[in-house]
């Protein structure tokens, strides 16, 4: 009984991951963010790896560096994407599931489209797939300089939120954005649903030292959603917005509209 | 009014791209399948680029090569991935929307959780965030020789049917896969969809010459859905697989209970 009493509680295994590389000021703000809420194990990649989506590296062997970046934390530097870290992490750092999978915090927004070329979120989706709870955070300011300290107030509200949750959920993935600036300017958090919000794309096209053209992607970000149950216009107004996202693609409206519609 | 009667119909323009290289024999299958239906131009990678998910090409230019790959076909390879591909064309090359967006076909299948990793998949899906309607079209033969015949068959059948639907889907975009083997052994299309099946990650843990440990990425394919309803019981059993996809990742059912259970 007495040894009972004094067991004590195994801690939650937290994976942290990011695409931004591992020594980006983002995944550090997000070690210190949940430190105390469990045992933290980081796997990040060696590079920046922002816009890789859902990448896998197929074709090359992948390797793995223990790195002393985050005191008392292990940690490693992986040369694959953001969906790697936690893959190879999963398998051959901790050879078993994390309690729970955290990404970010990303330099930069990953609300409404983003979700799809994000490395963030990816690496988020890919933890969600094996069924380990997982959230994405990405403050709206790409600066190596930005100030995380309402990002991390945050991070560790829906971190606690989730560990402490009876939801049991079988594939729980958050998309969190964080307005940018000053904390006690921000209202709260919203739940929303990702904004159809896209770049119009141009390509700034140039010439080389050769005469030989090429080509850089850019554009403007325009917002076609006018709902106010979106992350884009929960961001607008001073909110964190928290998108549940799945990596179930299937339209299931328009499938329903091709059985009874289509000839084949 | 005999003007108006001699008047031309102007033809659909087609944009074909794929993620195994523009010198796949895949792509060259899916070129012949829809010749005469419209215009073809393509605009694919220079490299395989398969695994590559929704990833854009961020901090290098592109580049945009003219090939004579295809007897009486504009054709390009770029440098990116088939996303890239996918902006380029539109921004570049076509300098307007094509009435349809064709990638594949791919050499290997593309069902079930692999639409989140597969550049052929990802293609499509950019041109359907664009609202050009699109489809993803793989083989489950990965083979260099692989007999294309069905696959041909069934694509032309697909792009006729999407060209000439009156659906009006703002944001159309189809995975489409094809069972290996004889044409005559296929039973039909069946409209689906995406399966819970995944790969049980293992890691194949190697030492270099120095002593160094490297990885290499492999795994089992496991299908954990037991529905008939399913893009991999319908491969299964000799359909053409057909599941609508769509870029709204937002989880809605799981948006529900949060905004229920959740205090914040």
């Amino acid at each position: 009984m007495a040894k009972a009493k004094t067991k004590k509680k195994r801690q939650p295994v937290i994976l942290i991951t990011n695409d931004d590389s591992v020594n980006a000021p983002g995944i550090r703000a997000l070690v210190e963010a949940v430190k105390g809420l469990g045992k933290i194990i980081v796997v990040a990649p060696d590079k920046p790896q922002s816009g890789m989506g859902h990448a896998i590296t197929i074709g090359h062997p992948l390797r793995l560096q223990k790195v002393n970046l985050f005191e008392g934390v292990e940690a490693y530097a992986c040369s694959g994407t953001p969906v790697d870290c936690v893959k190879l992490a999963v398998d051959k750092v901790i050879h078993d599931k994390p309690d729970i999978c955290l990404s970010g915090i990303n330099h930069g927004a990953n609300h409404s489209i983003n979700v799809i070329y994000s490395g963030t979120m990816s690496a988020a989706l890919e933890a969600s797939i094996e069924s380990i709870p997982s959230i994405g955070f990405s403050l709206l300011d790409m600066s190596i300089d930005a100030d995380f300290t309402a990002a991390k107030k945050y991070a560790r509200i829906l971190v606690e939120q989730v560990l402490g949750s009876k939801l049991k959920e079988k594939h729980l993935c958050l998309n969190v954005n964080i307005p940018k600036g000053d904390d006690k300017l921000i209202k709260g958090i919203k739940i929303c649903r990702q904004a159809y919000a896209k770049y119009e794309e141009e390509f700034d096209e140039r010439k080389d030292p050769s005469g030989r053209r090429y080509y850089w992607l850019t554009g403007e970000f325009l917002n076609f959603d006018k709902g106010r149950d979106t992350d884009v216009w929960a961001l607008t107004n001073s909110y964190v917005s928290v998108v549940p996202v799945q990596f179930d693609l299937t339209n299931y409206e328009l499938k329903k509209k091709l059985e009874t519609n289509w000839k084949y």
